[in-house]
């Protein structure tokens, strides 16, 4: 690796100044066949599940309401606030609801849909990277 | 999924509050072969690359130095405080250096020796999850 193509250092700060827009995930840095994306979420997305990725939700700022439905149908809730991260594993239906907004750092494979096997007009196929 | 097998909050700052050593990476989470760990760090650490694995530091206190050497050997330093990342990609040698301490969050395959291949008596091949 040449001096030129060394890493540099990635403020989260600096990133989430960079875009606005809600429910709109950019690329911050790839490893390993995974991204880190960083997030801001706004009011409730949509019910879904990922049939093969784990993701990886570290929230920065606000606070997160992260619904999950067992395999019995039941609906439970965690609220996260910073500093607290919650990791849904493939296959599990999930909605994060931001109340009212958040910002947070996604660590999840490259390959990963945002609305999952839901699909819809919510979906967003190309990710920027910023 | 079972209701009593749903995924809980992980507290960054409750799961440091768990462990005082420094240069001994506790597990935290694991998702798609990748581990979410946080270390301590003192002061410096070796020199050494990973041969196969990506590794992000995400400072979550104090300051890190990421000391970084290119094909031609000269080492160049990144500075890192509170909210900021750095991806160092396999095969590039590094050294950490805690001026004087920090807390980082780490996200790195499961098979990543924290000494990568500089092996030694630092090497932590067994690693706690808390």
């Amino acid at each position: 690796m040449t001096r030129d193509d060394l890493p540099e250092v990635i403020n989260l700060a600096d990133k989430l100044g960079r875009f606005a827009d809600a429910w709109n995930p950019r690329i911050i840095g790839q490893l390993n066949g995974q991204d880190i994306r960083l997030a801001r979420l706004e009011g409730p997305f949509i019910w879904h599940a990922h049939e093969r990725e784990d993701e990886a939700f570290l929230v920065l700022e606000g606070s997160l309401r992260m619904e999950l439905r067992d395999d019995a149908g039941t609906e439970t809730a965690r609220t996260l606030v910073p500093g607290e991260l919650i990791i849904v594993p493939r296959g599990l239906e999930h909605r994060p609801v931001a109340t009212p907004t958040c910002s947070v750092l996604l660590f999840e494979p490259t390959s990963t849909l945002n609305t999952g096997t839901a699909g819809g007009e919510r979906t967003r196929a190309e990710l920027d990277r910023i």
